[in-house]
């Protein structure tokens, strides 16, 4: 994610309703802040929200979660949240966190375009770690679903054999998204340049 | 694997002291066989046999038995065998007889560049579908390990989530093989023609 400050941000953050501020005051509870039984699904690294805006738009039935770390990116997505999306909400917050957030209530996480922290030495910071797979482990409500997509070839492998290892079962997986015949419903704004260039997608589905 | 029929293919069989002719009468004793406790691995589908002897040559401490189902393919392969080279036997048979030929005697299974089989309706018939993983169970010593390598990404992908789903864990892979530090002791005819056009090859190592 290109950081560019956006000099209004705190008063865009301020004023969304679609921001939760403190989203531990939300622990376990996440239903009542929707007012609905509906399943949650969550993003994590939700950027500038292209993606997490258009599922919510596409099923309302579903509750979608977005996370994301950054104050200046956070607050271009507010910006674009349509009047009315009663089923998203957004949340600015780091991932090592997220077990402080949810407890047995996420149905579905997606990972698009996640970070690949390349060094070795900084393996245990990509969101497909054990480190994370455990935090994940207490968030989830019943079964465990992770959604990755991602250009980077070397966390797509790292995140096959991370989650094998950890007792994950890869359900679904396309070394060429966007060729294949697996459903992709709404897209990131980095997988439309990245398809535009002719780069290939990687996707994963795992469930534990 | 591209078929040139062997004129002699008969008389090199017949006369080869490493073809097993009558495979089934050494399931169950396939150490006496090889004359030592040293532990069994199995190419299926070992083609002009190029890697299965490579590997024979580097380990003498290691069995190795290469499956092939063309008689012109596997007289080929007896006749690139080099003198005294006892850690090596090749048998002529079709896959899905796997299980009538060996009982918990396998260490280790090498897949190198299967048939993919790109058809829906013959999915079955690929060397990592249910049908074949379900034979492997019982040839298997103790742990179940299989090495897959492929330049085809079909067969990659349906790998990865056939013997995810029946139980598998993946220990290792690759989408690049020969750009990867993944050590990688021999290789195929097919491989080094490959590698040569600049194709990847995929690599996957699977536990059970």
């Amino acid at each position: 994610m290109r950081l560019r400050n956006v000099k209004n941000k705190e008063e865009i953050m301020k004023n969304s309703k679609y921001l939760i501020e403190e989203p531990e005051l939300n622990k376990g509870n996440w239903k009542k802040a929707f007012n609905n039984n509906n399943d949650i699904e969550i993003e994590i690294g939700t950027g500038k929200g292209k993606f997490i805006i258009d599922k919510a738009l596409k099923n309302p039935n579903i509750n979608y979660i977005g996370i994301e770390k950054y104050d200046s990116v956070i607050a271009r997505a507010l910006e674009k949240i349509p009047e009315g999306l009663e089923n998203l909400k957004m949340v600015r917050m780091n991932a090592i966190d997220i077990d402080k957030v949810f407890n047995r209530e996420v149905k579905k996480i997606y990972l698009n375009f996640s970070d690949p922290w390349p060094k070795k030495r900084h393996s245990s910071r990509r969101l497909t770690s054990e480190v994370f797979l455990k935090k994940y482990d207490s968030i989830f409500v019943d079964s465990k679903v992770i959604c990755q997509k991602t250009d980077n070839e070397s966390l797509f492998e790292y995140s096959i054999i991370s989650m094998s290892m950890y007792g994950y079962t890869l359900k679904e997986i396309s070394l060429d998204l966007h060729k294949s015949e697996i459903e992709n419903e709404s897209t990131t704004e980095y997988e439309d340049k990245f398809v535009k260039k002719g780069q290939r997608i990687f996707y994963l589905k795992s469930e534990k």
